[in-house]
């Protein structure tokens, strides 16, 4: 069997993001069957409707690609502002938008959110959830992961040690397989 | 007496686009009292929590600048995927983050919105009083200016020409001064 691609990205640029750390932790407990690709979004300009569609920066195209590639995504995002990040909200304009073409059309999505404090990402995956309704994107709904307060469950060196959140992603990738294979 | 000084924003990026033509034509229309400063988003860059207090990019120390010299602030943005664009979104975590400061906090924010569709970015305005309420600013929640099928109202070199339209904008405007001289 083939394994399918999934490509991940985090809502926040920051280094020792633990949203990274989800994905980085992701990747390590990856079911038979999965493939994960993380990608970073720091390249990606801000949206402009006048961008020349022929013409488009590297990192831009080389993001459209890999979302056009990909069986899956897996999205994990801090909460800003009661939202998810405009950093994240910007990407998906970029793949959804008309004048570029709606590449998430159809595209099976994983969400997990961490944060600090006690709410775990619950309303910036409510927002989240309402952008992948508009862009035709398919969610999946369960299981919901919310990390509240990441800075305990992660050890020094960034690394997610937490034994039920790891379980946890465990259930997501395997939905995520299930899904796929469902088609 | 003196003016109150209002910076503006448009949540999309594009030359011709319909909410910068709704500030333009706000600059026309001001109330005495009243002076509107437009600015422009091009150069922000995404949000990122590692970037060096002391060392911000000029187009982002600017941003912030301005913000804080602002009495109030006047947002027009197009819906991009039932919310708020991710260039407004990105804006508004620099000018809200904790690490940075929020210097949005108690900013009145006067709103207004249009598209070329039948809904007037009534969904993205939905999201921007949330993200708004997480901010602990303090929008206008009267009037709405929800401006649909805008192509019909806007000549052909991008002048608002709707006289409704107009009108309305002008009892924003007026609300707007209302709320900064019983502040």
């Amino acid at each position: 069997m083939n394994n399918f691609h999934v490509l991940g990205f985090a809502g926040s640029l920051r280094v020792r993001s633990y949203n990274r750390g989800l994905l980085e932790k992701a990747s390590e407990i990856l079911p038979e069957g999965l493939v994960l690709e993380i990608m970073e979004l720091n390249d990606i300009p801000l949206y402009n409707d006048d961008q020349p569609k022929d013409n488009l920066p590297e990192a831009l195209k080389e993001f459209r690609e890999k979302i056009t590639g990909a069986d899956a995504l897996l999205i994990a995002s801090p909460e800003y502002n009661y939202s998810i990040t405009g950093v994240l909200k910007n990407a998906l304009d970029w793949a959804s938008s008309n004048t570029f073409g709606n590449i998430m059309k159809g595209k099976i999505v994983a969400i997990m959110g961490a944060s600090r404090g006690l709410f775990g990402t619950t309303r910036g995956q409510l927002h989240l959830r309402q952008v992948l309704h508009a862009i035709d994107a398919r969610p999946l709904s369960r299981p919901e992961i919310f990390v509240r307060k990441a800075g305990d469950l992660f050890d020094d060196s960034g690394h997610l040690v937490d034994t039920a959140t790891i379980e946890k992603i465990k259930e997501l990738l395997t939905a995520l397989l299930e899904t796929l294979k469902a088609k």
